[in-house]
């Protein structure tokens, strides 16, 4: 099998594959019997991140599991974000010990080398990378640098992040001084990623639905561009996943990411209208299906499958998957997707 | 000053006032230092929703301090619930006892007579009324059916509420008969609150942008046309908010409001554009606008006022101002849109 054979590859390079390819987010996590299990060994959730033997055997779990068609790098969202020097807990979601907020804060945020300082995710891809069958690929991992924004500023989660929303409006200059170290600290980290061994990177950019479309132009969209560009010269497909926000729906095609990650709430068609491309798309079950019925996770596959029919599609979620779905519906949706083409 | 010459109500009936009435959702609580002081002296939160007398201060409070055009009942989205026997605690958002899930919890459900389980709702609605200049409305309020169902069913607050979004796809007829209690609930609710003096009542959907278009047009769409036209006979008029919810903006036209509130993340011109018709709106300025400078809070004001000038409109925030918000920026907001006619 060459790399062009490989369905999810196919699908990011904008060809339709022979059988639409499936992975899930959220896939090497809470849903997983044998990951519950590391975890309460372990104690600690930061051992099986900051671990490479660990995080790799996580990673390596949903493959022969699910029979997904990708795997994707065991981190977190906020784990480079501590190469910055910015101290965290999780509890159990990452609490940070002081939120980044002033421009000694900021200025104070340590230059990072990823070969040095996020070193053990990097071990972990080429260690997946290793242990892999050469048909399934491995994805890369990033938050963009939005969202990071949102958390270091914020301290914590939240559903509305007012800190750093308000900083751009209060002091908009050192907003654009932290989205700038976020850019590069991302395009570093995910172009290191990829010399490690990733064949392809996805941005998560879980906040970026609290922006509106003129501060997504001012505060989202260059640095999203200027990772992109970064990344191009390396030949390794980008998928951008912004989550709830359908409403800047018409910018995103000037993001400069070859694959669109779409949320549960557009339809394919939809997307489709609204780009005068063929964008290669990502998605897009409502995680929330897979608490049903057999007969409507089956339907509500086959209604995206055939809406994306012709289209470079990637099955996935919407969003991830939430850590108590029954484990035998994620498998009912992998074998469903796989059957699909011979319908 | 009749009736026809209160600029909030002109607005509500699609008429264009000479100046662009203001009110601030969460305009009485926390950002109000004697709300503070009055909360810090009664210890619970639950004694100030609970006593008309209390209710009806805190009500009154931001009429003087901020100068706006419009009263809200200082009421909680829970608060009829309870009347349904869901009991809760503050801490510090509403915890359920016992999150509703079965049929049989569903079928537990107590009717609801407003006049009799909600009194001290209603009684706060008539005492607030006696107190507020006739130039004064005060506007009633309730959470929509979607909004009410995911808090019950989930237990409390969430992200994401998967609890009743499983629901809908696994028992989606239990879903239903739960939509169909809340909605009597909250269309015998509203009624009442008219009944006892309120000018108009806002429909709060803040959970519904969880929703896909198929998932709203199933799950929240004919409970809310119910509600309006229960409401309809009345003539009082009914404001729909809801938030995150700019995918599903073709439908609204469908739902029989009178005054659709637009969140911060669409442009008001844009709003425009999808309604064949000149429904009014509220709306919608980015509450994080006002940790900002003067200078930005004045522009981005005159920016919306701007692109609305000529369509009858309400201005608001796109949603709750935050706690923490300086104080006298929401005067200097009441201030410059008061102002704005003027120019």
């Amino acid at each position: 099998m060459t790399s062009t054979e490989i369905p999810f590859l196919e699908a990011c390079r904008g060809q339709v594959p022979a059988t639409t390819p499936i992975w899930i987010m959220r896939q090497a996590g809470r849903i997983l019997q044998p990951y519950r299990e590391l975890r309460q060994h372990h104690g600690s959730i930061s051992t099986l991140f900051n671990t490479p033997e660990l995080a790799t055997e996580i990673t390596l779990m949903p493959i022969e599991m699910h029979g997904v068609d990708a795997a994707i790098l065991f981190t977190d969202l906020v784990t480079p974000l501590a190469a910055l020097g910015c101290e965290y807990t999780y509890a159990p979601g990452p609490v940070f010990s002081s939120p980044t907020r002033t421009a000694a804060d900021i200025a104070a945020l340590r230059p990072v080398v990823p070969e040095e300082d996020l070193g053990f995710v990097l071990e972990t891809v080429r260690m997946v990378r290793r242990a892999l069958p050469p048909s399934i690929p491995l994805i890369g991992y990033a938050g963009a640098p939005f969202t990071l924004a949102t958390w270091i500023v914020q301290g914590g989660s939240s559903k509305d992040f007012p800190a750093f929303r308000g900083m751009i409006h209060k002091e908009p200059a050192l907003a654009h001084q932290l989205l700038d170290k976020l850019s590069d600290l991302v395009a570093d980290f995910l172009q290191a990623q990829i010399k490690a061994g990733a064949q392809a990177v996805q941005l998560f950019d879980t906040s970026v639905g609290l922006l509106s479309p003129s501060q997504f132009g001012e505060f989202a969209l260059p640095y999203l561009q200027r990772i992109c560009a970064r990344i191009a010269p390396l030949n390794t497909p980008i998928i951008y996943f912004p989550l709830a926000a359908n409403h800047n729906f018409p910018h995103f095609k000037q993001v400069g990411a070859d694959v669109l990650g779409l949320d549960w709430r557009i339809g394919i068609k939809q997307a489709q209208t609204q780009f005068d491309n063929r964008m290669p798309f990502q998605g897009n079950l409502d995680p929330c299906v897979l608490y049903g019925s057999e007969e409507s996770i089956i339907n509500e596959a086959h209604r995206i499958l055939q809406q994306a029919k012709g289209h470079p599609h990637i099955f996935n979620l919407g969003h991830g998957v939430f850590p108590d779905t029954p484990y035998e519906n994620v498998k009912l949706l992998v074998d469903t997707v796989h059957q699909f083409a011979g319908k």
